[in-house]
């Protein structure tokens, strides 16, 4: 039993080094874990670029190798350290955990699963998990409150967004045509979300005169409703930072609008909460 | 007498599995014709695409036909369900529902009207109407009140951006001349509505070095500008989500708007709750 | 001496029909200007397209006389009722009448004089001046307030992306060089503004991965500081909208923060201007 | 000892005319400053142009000696005048003149010695030095202050954004591949920085339908997420211009942050004003 304990104990412990950030041995195992994300993320980026991936494979491949099986041993000690292991594994982050892990392992069974690299670019997802435990917490869960605040707006926007483009895409589809790079309905489309959203590749640009005068004012309009998610969030943000007066009523004098945390009515003076 | 009043009913019952959703048939038939509309438009898409359109020619046109009488149904059933039918005809949904469903049957009187295909991808506005009466109504009348609100000053933004644009373009077709693309007035003002909209395509492009200065100013201004329309907007939703003044009234002079907290009309200087 | 009077007296309800828009005959003649100014602009543009300036040279030099006589005739009598002739000649708009009734004249002169077609476009800043006697009113001073009270604060924005722009420029031009189109400092500094303000002609591109690098960082950079022209202009247009509390003091209990146009205190109930 | 004084007195007046600007002398030195440093930058970017470069090639070399001259008696004045002259050279201004003088100096050992043409740029910065102490400052340090305070925010937005335009490039690599122009993951990741930034040269775009479907979710996802950094900023700066809770603060317990009118402390109890 005195074993039982001591394992209990050395589960603990390494559930806290991998899990937490409040221990030194937290911070330090979160640091590695960061640099090998960053670092691994570099060689695939590396590996894609020609001349380099062609010259330096084997070093590559050994590099690629030794962070795969690093990444494989965190992958079982969180499993290991974890009370309930299923529900870490099918956690959004284990997911990620295991998808980002196994391409390595397939690329040996599997020869040419060059499409997997994609996979691998997810540990990339990981690196919040990181800073979800460290001092960046503040910003972003304030900007992810406002965010969410502001989400069905901001979705009732996109969709209206996307129904003009649909429409306008359509029309510039009859006006264009083939001759001019409009070769479809959905290829049109895609031109006036191109359009719409001010990025202007160019690859399609309207040719006729009528064509050109459409695109003006889908720019135009484009210009105009940029403004839209832009006033949702700021005035989402803006409440976020208000230091707003509570409802509360004094049971005196029934002044409403005290400072958050007031245990007086700043009005006549008696205990707000009786 | 009795089947005149069953036939009431009758009609009455139809109207509100049509028109409202608050019926589990209402809803049922709010459903269907959203996916019937979106299975619509993805046929006019399909049908565009080259290769698709030219092999699954017949299957496009049967799912067509199937899904313009679908449509045909709907909007009889329109006319006869509701007391004012000409109302509803000239309605602006009851014009949409009409164009979109009437250019199939003119098809096979007129051959080769492709250019009518348009008029279906109008059918992407009724979703609007079916939504309305969704759960998303709430959020969008949020944000259309304040666009209404802000509909004059924005107006007057775009107004003063157009002119700009004309001048400017004037000045550039002079400065650029034909042989840099900028061929007419009407094509430099295209290309400074372009410009300034920070779209940027690169069909035409200054190649004088005078013509890139200009240009230069015109994209700062541009980026300068573009904060118009999101400040008036973004004032405007502000506005919407905070109250500043309460709607309290005077029980003596009815003045509306006191501070919150007043004890004393501001106006007459009565006490404002006895 | 009555001669005279009666004179004076013409003068007078010529400068209220030209200058003032109150009355029926003064609404009318902005009218009519204004419609005369669409024209005029809509033929400068006609002329400019190839096929069309070509075919009807004659019909639009025609037309073109018909509209310089008649500005010739509103400029003459703009300054026969005005009582300074000297400040209207020498005002803005005096000037831009001056510049854009000229050209005509000149071209029969000098041949050859197509630079000059410009200073017509000028002619559409005249609509401005009618706009400011018409219902706009309201809605462009209270912008033209907010963006008078945030001059400044841009001007320091403006004038720091430029130099980051001519900074940027400048490196860009070592990196990459006359053979990927950086072919000068001035030019370069065009394709930083092109970036930074996220219009991208794609007309230069960089084509090293450094280069490539540098203009992420550009892009990134001009995406998060788009952002302080808005916010610059948001806050003052806010600022315009928001209701003021005053800072009045209560002359019996010193309470601040009246509501405009209060006569009695909110808190005390006592007069507040004795 | 009188001739010590002397020497003391020289120096501090040499002191006031180049650190300070509020002495006619001190100003005249600014002036002449500035316009020593945009004609050297000027003659930076003259001598970049090909065609002037060439042609002008002794008037300029002549031009850029004697500002370096100038620029070299300036850094030795401003090393004599200061009393830690060591704190003044290692500062940032201290370095930007040192970097932005020697590169001629250096020309003249090392021949072609191109690359350090940037190094001459640096000279625009000593335009902020300059300013700092004119009239802009009040409108720079307000911004400025805004600026610092959604320092934190912005940071973690444009982090975000990278890893999305990091995994959204690989996403692409894989998609496109190297026929479509997205030769390796960086490249990609450069295009996904383009499109999501709404820059879009169009250098890069993606050919194959699944490719346009990717760019425009990422394009609508860049016209959603240019209102974060926007919204932080507006509140930020409106937070500036306006004050919320006063600072009043109770004389019994000290509390600060009470609502403009509170008569008694909302944390004690006990009057606010006795």
């Amino acid at each position: 039993m005195a074993e039982n304990q001591s394992k209990l104990n050395w589960k603990r412990q390494l559930h806290e080094i991998i899990y937490e950030a409040d221990t030194p041995a937290g911070k330090l195992f979160d640091v590695i874990l960061l640099i090998a994300i960053i670092v691994s993320i570099a060689l695939v980026m590396l590996e894609s670029v020609n001349p380099i991936g062609e010259q330096y494979k084997t070093e590559l491949n050994i590099a690629e190798w030794i962070i795969t099986i690093l990444f494989t041993l965190e992958y079982i000690l969180r499993i290991i350290s974890i009370s309930k292991p299923k529900k870490y594994i099918f956690s959004f982050y284990g997911l990620i955990d295991f998808l980002s892990t196994i391409p390595k392992y397939l690329s040996v069974i599997f020869t040419g699963t060059h499409s997997l690299v994609a996979l691998r670019a997810l540990r990339l997802l990981r690196v919040f998990r990181i800073l979800k435990l460290g001092r960046f917490i503040g910003e972003s869960e304030h900007l992810a409150k406002a965010l969410k605040a502001s989400r069905a707006r901001i979705s009732v926007f996109l969709f209206f967004v996307l129904i003009i483009c649909i429409i306008l895409g359509s029309v510039m589809y009859l006006i264009e045509g083939s001759e001019n790079g409009f070769t479809s309905i959905p290829r049109s489309v895609y031109w006036a979300i191109v359009t719409l959203t001010t990025v202007g590749y160019g690859d399609i640009a309207p040719a006729t005169p009528i064509g050109q005068f459409i695109a003006s004012a889908i720019m135009i309009l484009g210009y105009a409703i940029i403004a839209i998610p832009t006033g949702i969030i700021s005035s989402e943000i803006a409440k976020e930072d208000k230091v707003n007066l509570n409802t509360q009523s004094c049971p005196h004098c029934a002044t409403e609008g005290h400072v958050d945390g007031a245990i007086f009515c700043h009005h006549c003076g008696n205990k707000l909460n009786e």
